[in-house]
């Protein structure tokens, strides 16, 4: 019996849309007032889910305190209340995006997973804009 | 790298659901009090979703300021403070069930999406209904 | 100890925002789009609450399911999946804005409860508007 | 063309995590505060989805008051302002994990669902903590 | 200038609403299904506020880490994952209705903060039962 | 009849707290993670809410249009996508706590809304986090 569980968390951080190899004009036509010189900022909500069988034994497929303290070691300490484009090494050359942020997490998350389950990472940038990644 | 970016979004409506070519009788029957004939009213909120490559240029797989104007265009402007029964032609002879409007938007949305993309279409009636529509 | 309990409650309507000794013209220049003459609905959320001291019996203020049952009696059933403007006697003359759609609630539960205690009525119209009247 | 149609629901318990095979000591290894002998509780918000073609004649996948009495009848009614461990017959002897719940809802329902039309079952034991089951 | 600071917690909790002097007939004509002798339970959502002057050297009116910190210690330590009639002493003889609970968590908080200092106790015992008790 | 009308609107901005007169390391014990040099951000929720009579022709305390459009005039387009510490002139030289935002977004909207009429501010940094100034 397969089932996907979820674990909600957030983070602050601020950030900035543009491209290095590309014009200011350039990158101010593509990204608009998300490529503030100085910066804005979002409150983050994450959802990462993990699909697999129920454990048996638990009646559990993942700990959801071992779900919540991964989120916190590989996502919230890297990202809260940090400037993403210049504290996470991750975005040193990668544009900040929502869709990158989220192939990110689930990067990060993977190799710390049973393989034989499937993680899905949902990130909202504001209640009103959101994307997922399943790998 | 597949990714699903989705937007919301929400309009207010007045509808009634019937058919006119079913007695007031049988149409209560079906649709109890949705058939008040002097109409009632939802705050419906929206999601619609495209799932698509991320583009490696921008880190986009759409932008989110593209898809919200759409939606403006093709739903809000469309529906917002609507009577959807007869203000709305795709409703003249189509009952306004939650249903029903979610495949109507999602039709009148998938021609300016790029053809390669998925679409979804969430629509809440209210906070404890909602219908998924991809097509 | 005077606590404040409160009950959240919702109904759908519809309504029209106009007055009928006005001019359409003039109706129009006021109400926007609100002034739509086929109506258009929401999705209103209502919290009552109940100001009064704690009863040291049963260390409630207020029974919880009876004020559930008054707002359902009073409010749910006279507005739920109506048009306010025609199917409501209170809003034959009086104008369903928010603020006299939650005055009219307000008259409705004073006389069924303890004289004692105050009563507060928060409408909220959409999840962006609301507004609140204590007497 | 298939819609799915989703129903949120909700009901509060008190519940144990731990199995009976197993010493205390186990048990709290396993589960930590979640294995409190005296109980702890949640609010758990539910969301039953039906996926199936639309009735061309209504325009409903299913009427969403058939959905939602059957909710009440066999969760709401079985498991509110219960105790899972001890009032819910089946957690005699299976461990009320999220997982499990969600599990014994779907099979409690499934038998009253057209059999044509797919179910999937969310149930949140917390709104950060919540499991999705479809069968 | 006086500011009101607000910083929302949960925890989750089971408990009973009868009194010991009553017997079980007059408990369930008072209580109803909130007198299930084997328990219920909620996720309770906190919200603390504390309204004084700001700081002109900081900019606070307090430290929203120390008030974290603070219902941490006074609030989610002693009720996060209990029976709140048989765990927490100040229930040993109190009804823990949504009233008591507010008024005793008020009691805790307020030798910790400053008595210039005016503090807010809304609590959530679900998302449509909730009370206010400001002392 | 004095009714409360209040209206929803949101920024997104990066800030840090600190104060330049202080040393990094006073500056950092005072304001912890929020004093990253390189800045984070938040989705700022806001609710303004104005106190008023009815006006007996128009049924509204004011209209919810001009509430909106001044909001975003007076606080979307000076706060959003900005940087508050370097972008907004208010904080040059004031840190941008939360209290301070409140009471610089109040005093900007005091001079554009009638003065028989009263004003409260709720400012939302975080989901958990949020202040409320009324003058």
């Amino acid at each position: 019996m397969k089932v996907k569980v979820s674990r909600k968390a957030h983070f602050n951080a601020a950030h900035r849309l543009y491209r290095k190899d590309w014009s200011f004009e350039k990158n101010d036509a593509i990204f608009g007032k998300c490529n503030n010189p100085k910066f804005h900022g979002h409150n983050y909500d994450l959802i990462v889910s993990v699909t697999g069988e129920i454990d048996p034994e638990t009646g559990y497929v993942m700990d959801m305190k071992i779900l919540k303290d991964l989120i916190k070691q590989e996502v919230e300490e890297a990202f809260d209340h940090k400037n993403l484009n210049m504290d996470v090494p991750e975005f040193t050359e990668l544009n900040p995006t929502a869709e990158n942020i989220a192939v990110v997490i689930w990067n990060k998350l993977r190799p710390h997973i049973d393989p034989e389950n499937e993680i899905e990472v949902v990130l909202y940038e504001t209640p009103r804009n959101f994307v997922t990644y399943s790998g």
